[in-house]
Parts: structure tokens; C-alpha cells; sequence
């Protein structure tokens, strides 16, 4: 389904654009003729309106097909109903690339939909690329080529973020954002509809674009999630972080409900496990959209989490420190020379720690920031450098020139650094007129607006690791799974554990008892105690109905326990055909291990451990499948109670690698299952030591 | 030790005042002189310097003696060493307010902290009113007095923001970004080292002075808690909110450790709990402090959670929801009347809920926004409404009358609104000068700067309430508790028991048993089965040294484990003398109940349920003391794990009120104890029902 990769290039890089529907009433006309003739667009531009000859100063022609050279892309402002037609038109004469600013397709009910779906199978038909309709255009700002509907704030800075949006309304705020904090922007996109170019291909094709370093999307949703787990998977492969707003929640869809797993994973939980597999750095404000993505666009990665902190400021300091324990920074202690170096330079009462504050005799002596960077940069213990600095806001009332040095001096200094350095302001105002000016005349770098956003961004860019190896993706499934049975509906206990048991996962011995005798026979040779369970498929809450007798130590107390849970089921169902007899188990570690089914992103894996853990602090983690051992392993550590799992309090320590083990394997079976499954889930899988049971098991299948 | 209020008013409205010190070399006293100057000081300033006759271009004068009028107020710029000399001075002439700019003193070390011992014994002996020294001085915008040291951004808007600082560096920043967002300041102090006049001064000099409508503190660390508490408590009864970002935090004093609580009360724990009881809203970024209290100024608290939204942008609506659930706010969906009524000004493809999205038809018909909003205002179930809007950063393009008329006809909107409005706009960005300029010609309110600082804004203005009745105060006790025995070392059970027993709290029974037949009579008494513990008061933790027998049923038991748990004891420690006998209570629930000593707040209370709710989890909830039940019912209300109180899985719900009454014995205990008491622990006071029992008991004394 995705666009060509060629087609989506040319649909950036036109250098014939026909506005088609132009008119001087239409701000969206204005606006669009506007942007392309400021922004320098160095290609042509034509003007198509039926009903005029003059449009925005300039000659208008009548249509497509009165044009007097080629076009490579219009741009379409003409009501709803005449959107087909221009299209129609424009394939004939050979034009493939179109952005659709009209709206009234899918946006506004069923016939819009039959429209858009119309429109949509003729530009497949005849191989059109289409971006809306229902957005505004594009800018790509690296090329000076911005067809683009509402006005643009000026100067918009060119750089290195990549930004695609699904709301376009949030366009103008972002642009004023990033003129306003300095952060250059390679291309924007508002992506309307999506009915043919989707998000996925328009990152597609800033992992080429050589002006893009970062990518930074907003999302309402996430169409077709393998198509996108491809294509960030690319832009990590070339070195491109994905910095990501998602918004909007819902529950699962119900008819995972049933499952316990079901209530502990929400939409949001698989969206969260989904980016972190995918290494994209999901933001919760579009400040941090805008400020981590310009920070991993300027500096990239950082190599590690220790930071050196310098500052004029204890308070700023303090905060810094805060704020670097919640995103997981740490401020190690400055080493030996260092200390001794920043002594030698700084005030008597000065007190030399990381977060350094050089003290308010900064005032007095304004290279003391700057000396105590040089020294802060060599410290061997440190990973990064955070410079707290400010862009003057406006000239200073004397002499402009020892300002400008200064401000000179210290980009020279982070130039040259050995570390990265990152300089963060104090709060988050804009870069002034005439603090662009300083930094454009002393070569002074971004600085990241405000410590708290600049944190965040600097937690996410010490975080940033490339895709995990497993996780959601497009690929081949390994062997077919055993499936001893017919897979409808919902198998309870002793058909899900056939199924577990035939696929390798470990299952608490049992056997299947028909009468009385065969029930004391089976104890016997599993061992005293048993557990008796009567085998009823219908019957869920089997504990509740009285279907469960535990801890028989003799043949007596099974034979009546066989009888009385038969009694019990069948008072409830009458299909009960026999009991199952178990050793009974005690002790031990219980977790709940589950596969659900997301909507959007397929399969999911929760692990928990049992009891209050996930009943009342829904403590579990997600992955997405495919997975190994070495990624449910980590999930297992991610858990609040995971000390639990390490043997606090005299029980024994479970070993991880086997747990993982198993577990590994519920997701081989259920990924093997495919289509077919709606969920697993396996309450409780109970651990002690090296050894690891499923006890009870639940698989519900698709319609 | 508070400064007189008058003396306070006085520091902060002089009519002439002398810059001593003033020399055109420093930074400092050109700032202070230019603030002072361009600020329009309606009085006299007078430059004092003894080595030149024209400092700034003005006449200076080589002393505070040989001014030609009198002086109110001496901004002191002179080296360290002479800072006293100019009190002295001063002093002899009358003069009772000064500001000391001036360093060298407590904070840079033992030396510097004698000569702030000088001065502040100087000061209160002749009555002087010194803010600093260290500090660069205060802004009282509402009557143009701009003392202070450091550059000011041009122009400062006066509103109803009270500012106090403990770190003075910050307020080049925080200055800056009111001016950026237009938030009005009345006051801004600069505190220094607060050797007299202190936060808690100012803060009630902002309760009586008429241009404050909302205070807003930077607090490094709150020095005198119960007259903060108490200032605090005037400002909530004068209808003024407190705003508070606390940097910094770090564990309990270790002489605390040794009961469990210790490990679970965190000084930050601490200052969030006397906050919450004390009505201050806390912040934890810098852009919080200045957006929240710039919002509690123009609006004040909010009526109620229930927001109505209009916006027109769908992204910025799921946005805007989001954020709503984390603040606890609700969107409720509009009434029908309201619904009818947007249906019939909304394009047909709008959809009709809470949040609005008026959608971009909006560009089309900009009065969309307006009108929806003048029906949202009229919904009888919201108590405010959330208008996302923008001032404009640049002049249109062309005609800006139009653009003006819709901003003057939306100001008009809100002003007449029956429920309040709060502008929000989409991200954090300046409001640039024309956006001033358009906001003042039109009468448009304050525009709360993003969606994300914005909400936690509204969070805060909907959640503020006053002071709660207990809480940090300083108030006389009740009736002194009866204490049997010396109050010194380390009380474990029995005579922890005795003294909860003695003051009303309830205690298990138990019997001392000196030998066998004592045991086996007290146990009969009580009823089987019964608990056998070694009484051994050096002995800590008595059931790992085998000196606690569990479960006994009958007399022999009784005896035998008389002698074990004798001679267990015995083998760690000779003192024991005898057994305590009482009955073996099974089932209910667990709860810790724990009052420790903050070195600066004082006894805190803490709660928490037993076993991993506080040991792995941490879950508990702290309140300062003075306590009443009602408040600590709240308080169990807030554990994570409350529902297990409330009777989940099958157990007898707890009878809080019961439990809540049990508790509040011990508060009072705790407080009645008060200086002599370094922590007290009930561990566990066992609930069943209406049944609350302490089990075991710790007291620690002070030394």
C-alpha cells in the first residue's frame, strides 16, 4: 500500500507548482502564493482559475491544460466535488504529484467517505501521488519549496527536525514554536486524510532526506503499524532518532475483557511498548516534541547519562539536580583535578561539587563561566555537559562588543570540546530578535529552552537506543504450533494445558479421572497432596462453584473429593465429564502470563506477578511480539515487585533465565497461533527456584 | 523573632533612599540607580560615595550624615567590612530599613558567618529592618520602588504576583519570562541570607498589601515552619493562594532510622504533607510557579473541576482531555440544550461534544469561535470554561481593524461570561509586543502560556483549597499523657504497650508471667490460644532470636515455652525478666502506624498498611501533626492499598472510623509527649471489623 519512494520525492521536490483554484478571496490562496514567493521557491509557479485572468497580481490560466509549460505538483484548492475532475485532468497531462487542500471527504460522513474512496482508487488506477485531502500543504523548508495553506511566522528556521503532523490545526503553533526557540525544521507536513500518502511514507522518505537528522511526528493513530515499525526501524538504521507525540486512550476492545490481561493492558500501554521496542522517544507535550527533537537534531545521542552541570546559580542548580534523578541522569562527583583545577579558578567561598554553581561573581568576572566549562569538559566521568546560559534578550545599554566576545569565546569553547556540550536556559521564553542575532554573529549554539523541557530532552536523548531486535515487525512465523482440537471458542484448563504442554511450555503434571478409582489411582502415582478439579469447559469460576477441593492426602479424601466436585459442577453444568487430579503446589512465586490481542498493533505479552500485584497495583509489563528471552527478562525487571521474583524475605530466588525460558515459549506458541488467537493467558504460572508451572490456563480463540 | 509588620511596610515604601556605596565601576549600583530612575521612584534617591563628588551624573554625597534630607531606606553596596559602619551610621541618624546588597557574610564560611552574627545583634538591638544581606534587593512594581541591583527587562507589568526568592539568581529569569507572558508582579524580593527580614516577613507583608492577590515563593528551605505555617494560614483567610516550588531533599536525620518509619518519611515527604495541609499549591518547575500564580491572580480558584472546552483544533482537544484526567479535572459531556444549540451554529460535519472542536471552518468564519463560546459559558453543569486561543504574534498582513474588532468582541465575551474563562494557548511562547499591544487595545485577559503548564495551572486553581483545620501550628497542648517510667533510650513492647494503654489507645491484653505457673494462669485467663513472648527490653527483634512462641493451646505449651523463650532471651541478653502472655490474634488487617520527628516540620504521622504495602511499595501517607480523625481517615483514604481496608476478597471491611479513632489516640499521644519524643511506632495495630488492637510497640526518647 505504501507510495513509491521515488513518487513521494518528487512530491516534495517539484519545480512546476499550478495552485489550482487560486483566487484573492481565499486566505488559503493568499496564504499558499504567499509562502511559495517568500520562501523563495526557485522553480515556477502557475495560477488555474476558470473564472478570472488575474489572481494574487499575476495571470491566471483557465485550467491545467491551459498552462503554457509542464507541472510537477498541484496544489488544489477547488470545491469538493471538482477535486475528481482537476484530478482527471492533471493525469492526462502527465502531472503526478497533487496536495488536496479541499475537505469534505471521509472528515465529514459516509458520502464524503464514498467520495474520498472514489478519489482514491482513480489515483491508484493511474499511479498519482496524493497528500490530503483535508491538509495544508507541506513545506519543505530545506528546499524552499512551501506549498503550504496559512501563513508562515518569519524568519522559519532551516535544520534538521522532520516534523509530519496528523492534526494540521497544530502546524501553526509548532512553527511559531520553533521560530520562537530557534529549532530549524528540514520539512512539515499536515497530513489531512492519508488517503493515499501516509505518515509512514513521509518518514519513509525523511530517513533519505540528507537535511533531516531527527524526526519528529504527532500521531492521533497509527494506520497500518508493521508499514510503520519498518520505517522506523530504517531511521534508526541511518542514525535518525523518531521522537513521537501520541495522543488519545481507550480501553482494549471488550472481547479481550475476559481474560484477566485484558483489564491490565490499555491501548496506551501497547502504544508505550511498542515505541520503547522501536527506540522511538515518545514526549507527552509538544514543547518536548519540538525541544527533544531539536536537541537530538543539533547534538544526536548522547554517548552516556553522566552528566557535568555548570551554572551562575545555586537555586538553578538545585534544580537541575532534581530534575536529573527523575529522568535518570546521574551527576557523578567531579574527579580529583578537576575539583582542583575549578578551585584554582573559582572564589574562596565557591563550593566545588556537580552541580557547580561558579557563584553570583560571575557579575564581577564574566569569563568564569566559560574557564570553568574548559575545565568541566576534560573531566574523564562524565558523558555530556550542561552549560545553564541565556541569549540576551535585548542589547545592553553600554558597548555591545565585550558582550559579543564573550558569547564568541564560549561557542568557540563547546566547539572544541572534547564532550558535547549542551546549554540550557534557565525557563522557556523565546529566542529575541537580538538574541538570534548574537548567536548567528558568535556562532553561539541552540539553546534548549528551559530546564525543566531540557531535562526531559536530555533524559530522552541519554535513553535514545536503536530498535530492540525483537518487537513488532513484518515476519515470517516459525514452526505451526500443535493444536489438539477444534480452535473455537474458549478452552479452559485441561484442553489449554494439552495445548501448553504439546508446544513446550511447563505444566503442572495431571490426569484425567472418569471415576472414583481412576481418580485415587491417578493421586497415587502424582503423589499426595493432590488438588481435585472437575473438568467442565463451561465453568469458569470453578473455586467459587465448589468444583475444587485441595490438599487430599489420602485415597479416601480423593474419592469423595471426585464425587463432591462432580456434584458441584454438574449442579451448575451438565456436561462435566470427569475430574483432573494435580499435585497440589505450595509456595513459590505466582505470575500472571498473558498474550492479548491490540486492535491495531496485534499481539502483546504481559507478564505480572499474582495476588495484590496486578489486582490492585496493576503492576505488569508489555511487550509486543515477536520477543525473546532476553527482552521478557527485562520486562520481568521493569516490575515494581521484582524484588519478589530475587527471593526477599527467605523465599528462594526464582532463576530468571528459566521463568524468561518459559515464558519465551508461551510467546513462540502464541505468535505460531497467529490469526487464530484472541488471548492466552496463564494464571498463575508459579515459580520456585529453577522450577517453573503453569497450574491453570485460559485460551480464548477468534470468531 | 518575625520583623514588625509596619517595620516591613516601611522596608518596602520609602520615600527617599540613599544607594551607599554608588560608584559608576559597578554593575550593581548602575542598576540600581537605572532601576530606580526608569521605574519613576515618585521620591528622593541620594548617592553616597566618599571618594567623587558625581556618581551616574548626579551629585553624590561622602556620607548617610552628610545628606541634606532625611533618608528612609539605605541600599548598601559597600565592601563587607564596612557594611556595619554604615548601620552604625544609619542607626545614629534614624534611619530603620536597609537593603545589603553586599556578600562576604554566613555564606561563604566560618569568618563570614561571625560578621552576619554582628550584624544581625546590631540590627536588633537598635531596631533595624535589614533585608540581605547577600540579596539584590526587592522590586515593589505597584509603587514604582525598584531598589535592586541586577538589570530589569523592559516593560515589567504590575499585576497581582507577589514574588519572594531564596535564590536571588533566579530572578533575572523569572523576571523575564512574567515580562514574556505578560504576568503582573506586584512584589519580587530578592531574600538573601534572611538574617532578619525573612520569607515568612513577606509573605505577610503580601497578605495585607492591596496590590497582592497571590503569593508565589522559590524556597530553598522554610526555616521557621510553624511561623511560615502560621503566615500561610493569614494569607488562605485573606482569600490569597500560596505557590510554592521546594527544590532539594534528602533522608531523615538517621536518629529516626531505627523504627520503620524512619525509612519511609523522606524530608520531601515531609514538606508535601505540611504544604497539602496548609493549602499551598506546589509546583515543581519554574514555568509552573509563574503560570500557576499568574493564573490564581486573574481568575482565583475555580468553583469546581468541571471544565467546558472550546477549541478549533482536534488535535489540541484530545490534547487538552489527556492532561484534564492527569489534573484530576473533569470534561463533562455538554446538556442537551447546549448541544442543540452548538449543532445549529457548527458545519455539518463538526461533532458535538466536550471538548469542542469548532474545526477550521474557523478560518472561514472567524466569529465561530466566539459563538461557540458564548453557548459553552451558558452549560449549567461546568463551573469554567477553556478557551484555546492565541494573541497574535505579528501584525496580518493587511487590514488588521478586523482582527482587532474579533479580539475586542471576545474580550467583551469573556468579561460577561457567567462562568469564568481561562484563555489557554496552544504551546509556551512569548507574547511578542504586538500581541501586548492588540491585548491592551482590546481588553483581552491574560493568555495562560500552552496547554501543558496551562493545565497544571487549572489543575491547581480547581484543586486550591484553604488551610486544613490541624496541621503545623503553633497552638497549646491538651492534657499532659500519663508516662510510667523514666523517659530516656529505647521502649519496646511492654513498656510501649503500657504507655498506649495508659493514654487510650487500644492494646491487645497481656499478662507478665514472672515464671510457669504465672504463664499458664495468665494464659487460662485470656483464653487459648495464646502468644509466649521473652520480656527483654535490650532485645529488638525477638522473634529471630527465637524469644517468641506462637499458637499455644494448652498449659503445657504454655510452660514449656515459658523456659525457651526465657532462656533464648537470656542467651543475647541477661536482663530478661519474665514472660508476657497474650492471646494469639489471626486474620484482619495490618496496619503501621508511625509518628516521627522532621528536624524542621516536627512529629509527623505516617500510616501505611503492613507487609509489602510498606516494605516493598512504600504506601503511606503522612500528615504533620496536630491531627483529627477526619483528616486521618482522609489520609488512609489515599493509600494505594486502601481497598484491602474496605473489605476486598472476602475479609470484614474495616470500621475506618474505629480505626481512624485509634489513630488519633496515638497523635495525641505523640503530640502531648511532644519535645520529649523522638519517634513512636505501632507495628502492626491489627484491624478486624470494628476491632482495632495495637500488637507491638516501639518509643524512642530523645536524648
Amino acid at each position: 500500500m505504501s507510495i513509491p519512494r521515488r513518487a513521494v520525492r518528487e512530491l516534495f521536490n517539484p519545480r512546476a507548482i499550478a495552485l489550482v483554484g487560486a483566487t484573492d478571496k481565499s486566505g488559503w490562496s493568499v496564504s499558499t502564493y504567499e509562502n511559495l514567493r517568500a520562501g523563495g521557491f526557485p522553480g515556477t509557479v502557475y495560477l488555474v482559475n476558470p473564472r478570472t485572468e488575474v489572481v494574487h497580481g499575476e495571470r491566471a490560466y483557465p485550467s491545467l491544460s491551459a498552462l503554457p509549460g509542464p507541472v510537477d505538483l498541484a496544489f488544489v484548492m477547488v470545491p469538493t466535488t471538482a477535486v475528481l475532475p482537476v484530478l482527471r485532468e492533471g493525469a492526462g497531462l502527465g502531472i503526478r504529484s497533487y496536495v488536496v487542500l479541499t475537505a469534505g471527504f471521509g472528515e465529514t460522513g459516509e458520502e464524503g467517505r464514498r467520495r474520498e474512496d472514489d478519489l482514491a482508487a482513480f489515483a491508484r488506477r493511474h499511479g498519482l501521488t496524493v497528500l490530503g485531502p483535508n491538509g495544508n500543504g507541506y513545506l519543505n523548508v530545506a528546499a524552499n519549496v512551501m506549498p503550504y495553506g496559512l501563513p508562515l511566522p518569519a524568519p522559519l528556521p532551516a535544520g534538521p527536525v522532520g516534523i509530519v503532523l496528523q492534526s494540521g490545526a497544530l502546524a501553526s503553533s509548532l512553527l511559531a514554536f520553533a521560530q520562537a526557540r530557534a529549532i530549524g525544521i528540514s520539512l512539515l507536513t499536515s497530513m489531512g486524510n492519508e488517503t493515499l500518502v501516509s505518515v509512514t511514507d513521509v518518514v519513509d522518505y525523511l530517513v533519505d532526506d540528507p537535511a533531516t537528522r531527527v524526526i519528529a511526528l504527532f500521531l492521533e493513530s497509527v494506520r497500518r503499524p508493521a508499514d510503520f515499525a519498518r520505517a522506523v526501524r530504517r531511521a534508526a538504521a541511518a542514525g535518525k532518532p523518531v521522537v513521537a507525540m501520541k495522543i488519545g486512550s481507550s480501553p482494549l476492545a471488550s472481547s479481550t475483557a475476559r481474560a484477566h490481561t485484558g483489564a491490565l493492558v490499555g491501548d496506551d500501554d501497547v502504544v508505550d511498548a511498542a515505541f520503547r521496542q522501536l527506540g522511538v522517544v515518545r514526549v507527552r507535550a509538544l514543547e518536548d516534541l519540538m525541544i527533544t527533537a531539536g536537541l537530538l537534531g543539533e547534538i544526536g545521542p548522547l554517548p552516556g547519562s553522566r552528566l557535568g552541570v555548570v551554572t551562575p546559580s545555586g537555586g538553578a542548580s538545585e534544580i537541575i539536580a532534581d530534575r536529573a534523578e527523575a529522568e535518570g541522569l546521574s551527576l557523578p562527583p567531579f574527579a580529583p583535578t578537576t575539583a582542583a583545577r575549578l578551585k584554582a579558578i573559582l572564589p574562596d567561598f565557591a563550593t566545588v561539587q556537580n552541580p557547580l554553581d561558579v557563584t553570583g561573581y560571575v557579575v564581577v568576572d564574566r569569563t568564569l563561566l566559560g574557564r570553568a566549562l574548559d575545565v568541566v569538559v576534560q573531566d574523564p566521568g562524565i558523558d555530556a555537559v550542561l552549560l545553564l546560559s541565556e541569549l540576551p534578550r535585548v542589547p545592553p545599554a553600554g558597548d555591545p562588543a565585550p558582550m559579543t566576545a564573550l558569547f564568541g569565546s564560549t561557542a568557540e569553547r563547546i566547539r572544541t570540546s572534547p564532550r558535547p556540550v549542551v546549554v540550557v536556559g534557565t525557563m522557556l521564553t523565546d529566542v529575541t530578535d537580538y538574541g538570534r542575532t548574537v548567536a548567528q554573529r558568535t556562532g553561539f549554539p541552540l539553546v534548549v529552552g528551559g530546564i525543566e523541557h531540557g531535562m526531559s530532552a536530555l533524559g530522552a536523548a541519554a535513553r535514545w537506543s536503536p530498535p530492540r531486535a525483537c518487537g513488532p515487525r513484518v515476519r515470517g512465523r516459525g514452526p505451526a504450533p500443535v493444536v489438539s482440537g477444534a480452535a473455537t471458542g474458549v478452552w479452559t484448563e485441561h484442553q489449554a494445558a494439552r495445548l501448553l504442554a504439546d508446544n513446550g511450555v511447563p505444566v503442572v503434571p495431571s490426569a484425567f479421572a472418569s471415576d472414583e478409582d481412576g481418580a485415587a489411582a491417578a493421586a497415587e502415582s502424582l503423589g499426595y497432596p493432590v488438588v481435585v478439579k472437575a473438568v467442565a469447559p463451561g465453568l469458569l469460576h470453578k473455586s467459587d462453584a465448589g468444583a475444587v477441593r485441595l490438599h487430599l492426602i489420602n485415597a479416601g479424601e480423593v474419592r469423595r473429593a471426585h464425587r463432591e466436585v462432580l456434584a458441584a459442577a454438574r449442579a451448575r453444568d451438565a456436561a462435566a465429564t470427569g475430574t483432573l487430579i494435580q499435585p497440589h503446589r505450595t509456595g513459590g512465586v505466582e505470575l500472571l502470563v498473558g498474550v492479548v490481542r491490540d486492535p491495531a498493533w496485534g499481539l502483546a505479552l504481559a507478564v505480572g506477578l499474582g495476588g495484590i500485584w496486578v489486582e490492585a497495583l496493576r503492576d505488569s509489563a508489555l511487550r509486543l511480539l515477536p520477543v525473546d528471552a532476553a527482552e521478557i527478562r527485562r520486562a520481568l525487571g521493569e516490575l515494581r515487585g521484582a524484588d519478589v521474583l530475587r527471593g526477599t524475605r527467605g523465599t528462594e530466588p526464582a532463576d530468571l533465565d528459566v521463568v524468561a525460558g518459559a515464558i519465551a515459549a508461551v510467546a513462540r506458541l502464541a505468535e505460531g497461533l497467529g490469526d487464530r488467537l484472541e488471548a492466552l493467558e496463564i494464571n498463575p504460572l508459579l515459580v520456585r527456584g529453577t522450577r517453573v508451572e503453569a497450574l491453570d490456563a485460559l485460551v480464548t480463540w477468534r470468531p
